[in-house]
């Protein structure tokens, strides 16, 4: 895998538990983990996010409680529907470790600085936290390699609203600086995610793997039960786990385009929709000066069998 | 073909200009033609369509004026890169006749009077006529049999914004005004009107009919000028035809589902959306209780050979 330094920024979440294991079963040199309000609050994501990675055999990666409201906004409350109470399906994990002082935002601009041109940002949660990050230090898109984030949705339908995924509408602004910051950022979003899925037999195979697996599987009881209705089976999207395997590279692409990507920040029935220009659709999306952003259309099936196989391989 | 009475509501427009050519080529009881500014002013898109219905052999379909103006906006200003200064290409025809002296308004609500119960409707331009009548007679909804209108995206780009198609996004609060009424709605969007083609050799073939397939083969150059960047060949989107050989049911959707369907009226990035919630796409859209208008998401294909051989019938 990759050698690169990574910054993991997240709402842990049952996908985004299943994301922390992917990472660490693929070896990804973590140097730390932010948290940010979204599935849960921060706080509580924190805390989830040290007792899994003690449990994967990770206790060494330093932990940041980021932000608990969103730019301009306050925090909407915990999906619990989707997550449990605690975000992890209602799974009691020991509690190991605690958060460090600096704020996630702080800690993301610190390992810029130490990592310079080599820090790789994944973002599976709002993007509140590089928001403020950017703010903090408005050289840091310099220093970042590239972001990488599950959020949005550009030719599918949104999972919140019509159009809007949940991760960009808990905090459209945050997203858009993002977006307007001079990185290079791979948008990760429902267009791929929603089809990588996760079913009844890959959860019942890693039941029976490691502790770590047997964790995870018990989280994915109470994931399945939200998606079920929605997929019309047992079974879930793999959301914040693909967009780990496409910055991993392990998951490549077969379309991934740059193209302007625009943010709805209006408050109207489009508030935290990714507006995705593919109207070059047609002619292959010739490269157009000033873009910087892809958005991921397609990856190839089988990525549910991929992660079972990495999952099946944790403590 | 169906021998219902029909309103059809246009800004003629050269793919406008190939409806009218579908629809007398398909028998439909045309009662009423209305303009409406859109690709050309109401009062240009009237000329147009008298003088191409006079040139196909139907000089006696009433023609009325319509909205010069969207609601609460003003005429953005002729098309003129897709359609031509004049609408219909350059292509210059004989002027007969004059329009009637009701608006397209007025017109539509007297037809539905005098066909209670069995008006179809047909508007292939801005909604703007529709959404007055709607002030006219709010007993409108119950008179007409159903709308079919070409118009919005729903998984797919847009053509004046990353989202927004030209119909809706002229006026979009008159979009919202038909949508809100209570008849049912068809959406021939750009999901599929895209993907339906007239190719140069069609073109060609349409040259060496009549005098109308001549007079519309002409027009198609500076429809094909436009399209071709766009498409990557010399060829052309079908928009309008199609939606009117799906109302007339020559051409039978494959995907078509009932789903709730809102419009973006905020002035913000997404101005001019028709935000059309596929969410239930897993589960095969089932039936809910309320909703009345079905989104077209797919069509058989051929429509560009089925086109060809209906025009190649005009006189």
């Amino acid at each position: 895998m990759s050698g690169a330094p990574w910054y993991l920024d997240c709402d842990t979440g049952i996908d985004d538990a299943l994301t922390l294991g992917l990472l660490v079963a693929e070896g990804a040199d973590l140097k730390g983990i932010g948290s940010v309000s979204g599935n849960l609050s921060a706080a509580g994501g924190a805390r989830n996010t040290l007792d899994l990675m003690a449990l994967m055999g990770r206790p060494d990666v330093p932990v940041a409680v980021g932000a608990h409201d969103p730019l301009d906004d306050v925090f909407h409350g915990v999906a619990d529907f989707v997550h449990g109470a605690n975000g992890i399906g209602g799974v009691e994990l020991p509690h190991v470790g605690e958060p460090v002082a600096e704020s996630a935002a702080e800690m993301l601009v610190r390992l810029a600085h130490e990592h310079p041109g080599a820090l790789r940002v994944l973002a599976i949660g709002p993007l509140t936290n590089l928001a403020l990050a950017l703010r903090l230090d408005p050289d840091l898109p310099s220093l970042v390699a590239d972001v990488v984030i599950m959020g949005g949705a550009a030719q599918v339908p949104g999972n919140v609203s019509a159009v809007a995924e949940a991760n960009i509408w808990n905090d459209p602004i945050a997203a858009q600086a993002v977006f307007d910051a001079a990185w290079p950022v791979t948008m990760v979003g429902l267009d791929v995610t929603m089809l990588a899925r996760f079913e009844e037999t890959h959860r019942v195979d890693l039941a029976s793997s490691g502790a770590s697996g047997a964790a995870l599987a018990a989280m994915l009881g109470v994931y399945f039960e939200y998606y079920t209705p929605v997929l019309g089976r047992p079974s879930c999207a793999l959301h914040d786990p693909l967009a780990a395997a496409i910055a991993l590279g392990t998951v490549v692409p077969t379309s991934a385009p740059v193209v302007p990507i625009e943010v709805d920040t209006t408050g109207g029935p489009g508030h935290g929709q990714t507006l995705v220009d593919l109207r070059s659709r047609f002619i292959g999306y010739p490269p157009q000066p000033g873009l910087r952003h892809r958005v991921v259309l397609e990856v190839p099936e089988g990525f549910g069998d991929a992660l079972l196989e990495a999952l099946s391989r944790l403590p």
